[in-house]
C-alpha cells in the first residue's frame, strides 16, 4: 500500500467519495434490517480471527474496508432488528447515528460552555427535558453518560459525597436482590466493600420490601454503620419490577438516606399514558438513572443521570487548574464542572435531534405500544397451561418458565429457549429468578411491532408442545388452567 | 406541528433524504474550515438563549434543525480548525466521523464477544494496537473510554484494588505539582481524601523529581501510611514535559508502587521518529492513559486505558449476574468485564477505521511534522528578546512569557493574548506556572501546517512590540539577548 495515498485531510472530492460510500453502506444496512435474521453466528469464527491483525503501516481503501465490515456486522445479535427481544433492547433511532457523525466530524468541545456556547446550551437543554420528563423540581441538572452503568456510578459517588464526605467507610448501601448488578459494581468502584452491600428480599412480585430496608436500617445503626443511600429499581432487568418508591422514600426520609432510581429501563414509561401513577415518586427521587438507549430507542452509548440537588454534581466534580483559566468562571457550571468527563463528545446532539426531529409524541406511541405488546404476550402465554407466568407485566418485560417437572425443568427450559431462537425470527434471553431459570420477552425496540411478537408467541407455544407435550405435567400445572 | 409526520423509523426515501441533507451539512463544513475564523463568540448570546427551550410534543423538519445548527456551530473555538493551538487541539479525523455512524445505525453490542463476535474482535485489535504502539508485553490488554478522566480514573481504581484491596484508606498516591488536575479528580472520586494526594514539586524542566518521590515515600511510610500509586506525566498540558520515567520506575519498584503513565497528550509521540527513546520507560509502566482524541486526532470523545498486566482489569471489574448466563462463559472477558462499562458504543470502529484507512504512517508524519513545527516555533521566539521560554519543547508545546516589568506582566500577558486572539487566525490558552501567568502554543491538530505557526509566531511578535516597545525592559531581560 502505498502510505501517501491516504493522508489524514483527504481531498474534498475524496471526502464527498467517502461520505457517499458510507451512506450507502448504513442505507443497506437499515434496509435490510427486517430481513435479516435475529441472530447469527454460523460461522463467524474465521472471520473473527481476520481481524486478529498487525498495526499496517500503510494505509487500505474504504471500499475494502467496508466490504470487510459487512459480514463482521451481519454475524451477530440484531440488536438493532424487530425480532431482537433479549435483555433490553433499544433498536437505535437513526437521526441519533447523524447526530454523530455532525458532533464527531465538526469536533467542538462542550465541556465548558465557553468553547461553544450554543452547543453546550443544546446538552444543557436536552438533560433538562429529561429532569422535566421525571418530574424533578427546578434546580435538578442532568448529565449524560456513555450508559446506565458510569451514571449509577455517579449517582453513588454524589450520594456517597454528600451524606459521608470524605471518610465513607462505615456507610452502608441498600437494594434489593432483583437489582442489576451494575449496582454492586458502580459501589465497588466507588470504594466500598462488599460487606457494605446489602442486597434485600423482595415481595412476591420482585419489589424491594419497605419494612426489609427499615428492619436493615436499624440493624446497621444498632452496629454503629451509616446507612446512607437506597438504590431503588424502577424496571428491574429480569422482570420489569418498579419498586414502591413513596414508601422506600418515606423510610429514606426518616433515616436520611439518598434515594437513587435506577430507571435505565423503566423510567422513559413516565411519558406513556398512566406513567406519572406507574413511576409514582419517582419525580421525588435524589438521584435518576436513565438509559436513553433504552427507553428513547437511542443507539447503544447514552446514559444520563438526573439529580435533584443539581448543585451536588458539582460539589463532588468540581476541580480546577490554572491551564484553564480562560474558561472557567465562577458563575457557570459545565460538564466538566458536574462530571467525572473533562474532554469528550458533544454526546447531547444524540439526544437533541431525534427528539426534536420526531417530537415526544413519537416516542410516547412507540412506549405506550411496546406495554401493550407485553400485555398481550403474558395473556397470550397465560392462557397456555404449558407456561408458568412469574408476574404481570409492570413494564414491557413478560417472564415466564416452562412447566415441567422440577428434574426436567433446568434441562428444558434452556432447550426451548434454544428451539425458539434457533429459528430466527425472535432472540429471547433466559436468566434466573429465586434460583430457578426462566425466559424473558422484553419489548422495547421501535422495530419491535405485533408481527413480530406474536410470532415469538406462537414459536414459544409450538416448541413447548414439541417438548413437554399436548398435556403439561400433573406436578407444574396445579397453579392455573386455562384453554 | 404535525407528529404523525415523523415516526421514529422513516420511510426508506426518508431516510436517504436525511442522509444526504446530513452529508451536505457535514461536508460543507469540512470545506470551509481552513478560512473559518479560529474562534468567533460574537453574537453567541441570542443563539444560546435560543435553544432554551421546551420539549417539543411534535416533530420538526430536518432541514429545519440543521439551519438551526449551523451558526450554533460556528459560534465557538474553532477546535477542528487549522488555528487551533489552545489546550491540547486534536482536529477530529474525519474517518472516525463516518465509523461512529456506522457504529450507531448498525447498533451492535460489543461489550460481551457473544453478542457481536467479529465486531468485538475489531476492537480487541485496535487496543492491541495500542498496547504495542506503547512497547507493552503480551499480557497487556486496553480498554476504550470516552476520554482521559476516566481513563485515569480506571487506572487509579486497578492500581487501587491491586496494590490495596478493599481496606485503602491509608493508601497514598504521588504526582507532580505539573500533573492534570483530571488525576485529582480521579483520585477523589475512586475513594481517596485530599490528604491522601501528594503533589510533590518539579525539577528547572517541571519533571517530577525522582528523589522527591523517594523521601515523600520513605516519610508516609514512617507514618503508618500505604504509598501504592505513583503518576507519571508523558507530556504535560502546561509545558509538554516527560517525567524520568526508568528512574521513577526504579523509586516506584523499590516501595511496590503501581506506577500510571498519563500520556493522554504525549504518548502517540512515541510513534515519532525516536520516539522510543524521548518516551523511554513508558513500555514499562504499569498503566497507560493514551488520548487519541489529541495524540491521534481523532474526534473528541476516545480515551484508552492499558494496562500491562491485562488480567488485573478483570479481577477489579468483572461482575456476574443471572440475566446475562447466556452470553457469560469462563474463558472470555468482554469489555464489560474489563472496565466499567456494561452498555455502551461501538467505539472500537473510531480507532479502528481511521488506523486501517490512513495507515500507520500517516499518523506518524503528522507527529513528526507537529514536533517540528513547535521546535521551529521556540526558536523564532527565543530569537526574539521580548519573550521569556520556559522551556525547549519536549514534546510540541511552547510555553513562554512576555518579558515586562514584575508589576506589568499580569496585565500585558492576557493582553497579548486577547489581541494575537482577536486576529482570529489562530487561538492559543494560558495557564500559569510557578505562580506566573504563562502563554502557550500547543501544536496538535493534523490541520495546523507550517503557514498557521508562522502566523502564531509573527502575531505574537507584533502584538509584543506593540505592547512593550522596541526594546524590553531591562529588568525582566537579562537572561538572553538574541536578534
Amino acid at each position: 500500500m502505498d502510505a501517501a495515498r491516504y493522508p489524514l485531510e483527504p481531498t474534498p472530492d475524496e471526502l464527498e467519495a467517502q461520505t457517499r460510500a458510507v451512506a450507502d453502506f448504513v442505507l443497506a444496512q437499515l434496509r435490510g434490517l427486517a430481513d435479516q435474521p435475529s441472530f447469527d453466528l454460523d460461522g463467524v469464527e474465521p472471520l473473527r480471527a481476520a481481524f486478529d491483525e498487525g498495526l499496517p503501516e500503510g494505509g487500505t481503501p474504504l471500499a475494502e474496508l467496508l466490504e470487510r465490515l459487512k459480514p463482521a456486522i451481519a454475524k451477530s445479535y440484531n440488536t438493532a432488528g424487530p425480532g431482537y427481544l433479549a435483555y433490553i433492547p433499544g433498536g437505535g433511532v437513526y437521526a441519533a447515528a447523524l447526530a454523530d457523525l455532525i458532533a464527531c466530524a465538526v469536533n467542538r468541545y462542550v465541556g465548558v460552555a465557553q468553547a461553544a456556547p450554543a452547543l453546550a446550551r443544546i446538552e444543557e437543554t436536552a438533560a433538562s427535558w429529561l429532569c422535566r420528563l421525571m418530574g424533578l423540581p427546578p434546580g435538578a441538572r442532568g448529565i449524560l453518560t456513555s450508559g446506565g452503568s458510569l451514571s449509577s456510578f455517579s449517582g453513588i459517588v454524589t450520594a456517597r459525597h454528600e451524606r459521608l464526605g470524605e471518610a465513607f467507610q462505615d456507610g452502608v448501601l441498600y437494594f434489593s436482590e432483583e437489582t442489576h448488578y451494575c449496582v454492586t459494581k458502580a459501589a465497588r468502584l466507588a470504594g466500598f466493600p462488599r460487606a457494605s452491600l446489602r442486597a434485600l428480599p423482595t415481595d412476591a412480585r420482585f419489589r424491594l420490601r419497605p419494612e426489609a430496608l427499615r428492619n436493615a436500617i436499624l440493624e446497621d445503626r444498632a452496629r454503629g454503620k451509616r446507612p446512607f443511600l437506597v438504590v431503588a429499581n424502577v424496571g428491574t432487568t429480569n422482570t420489569g419490577a418498579i419498586d414502591p418508591l413513596p414508601d422506600l422514600l418515606e423510610v429514606a426520609r426518616e433515616h436520611g438516606l439518598w434515594v437513587h432510581a435506577d430507571a435505565a429501563y423503566g423510567g422513559f414509561f413516565r411519558l406513556a399514558p398512566g406513567g406519572e401513577t406507574r413511576l409514582r415518586g419517582i419525580e421525588e427521587c435524589d438521584s435518576i438513572t436513565l438509559d436513553p438507549h433504552k427507553g428513547l430507542f437511542l443507539p447503544y452509548g447514552l446514559g444520563a443521570l438526573l439529580v435533584k440537588d443539581g448543585d451536588a454534581l458539582a460539589r463532588v466534580h468540581r476541580e480546577g487548574a490554572s491551564y484553564v483559566q480562560d474558561v472557567t468562571h465562577a458563575g457557570s457550571l459545565g460538564f466538566a464542572d458536574l462530571s467525572p468527563e473533562l474532554s469528550r463528545d458533544f454526546r447531547g446532539l444524540r439526544l437533541w435531534l431525534p427528539l426534536m426531529l420526531h417530537g415526544t409524541s413519537a416516542f410516547r406511541d412507540q412506549l405506550e405500544e411496546k406495554l401493550a405488546l407485553a400485555r398481550w404476550a403474558f395473556d397470550e402465554l397465560r392462557s397456555d397451561e404449558r407456561f408458568e407466568l412469574l408476574d404481570e407485566p409492570q413494564l414491557s418485560v413478560v417472564a415466564f418458565r416452562l412447566r415441567a417437572p422440577a428434574d426436567e425443568a433446568e434441562r428444558l427450559g434452556p432447550e426451548l429457549l434454544r428451539r425458539v431462537n434457533a429459528r430466527k425470527r425472535v432472540f429471547l434471553s433466559s436468566t434466573r429468578v429465586q434460583g430457578r431459570y426462566a425466559l424473558r420477552i422484553c419489548v422495547l425496540s421501535f422495530r419491535t411491532h405485533a408481527d413480530r411478537v406474536k410470532d415469538a408467541v406462537s414459536a414459544l407455544r409450538q416448541e413447548a408442545r414439541a417438548l413437554v407435550g399436548r398435556t403439561p405435567s400433573r406436578e407444574s400445572s396445579t397453579r392455573r388452567r386455562r384453554t
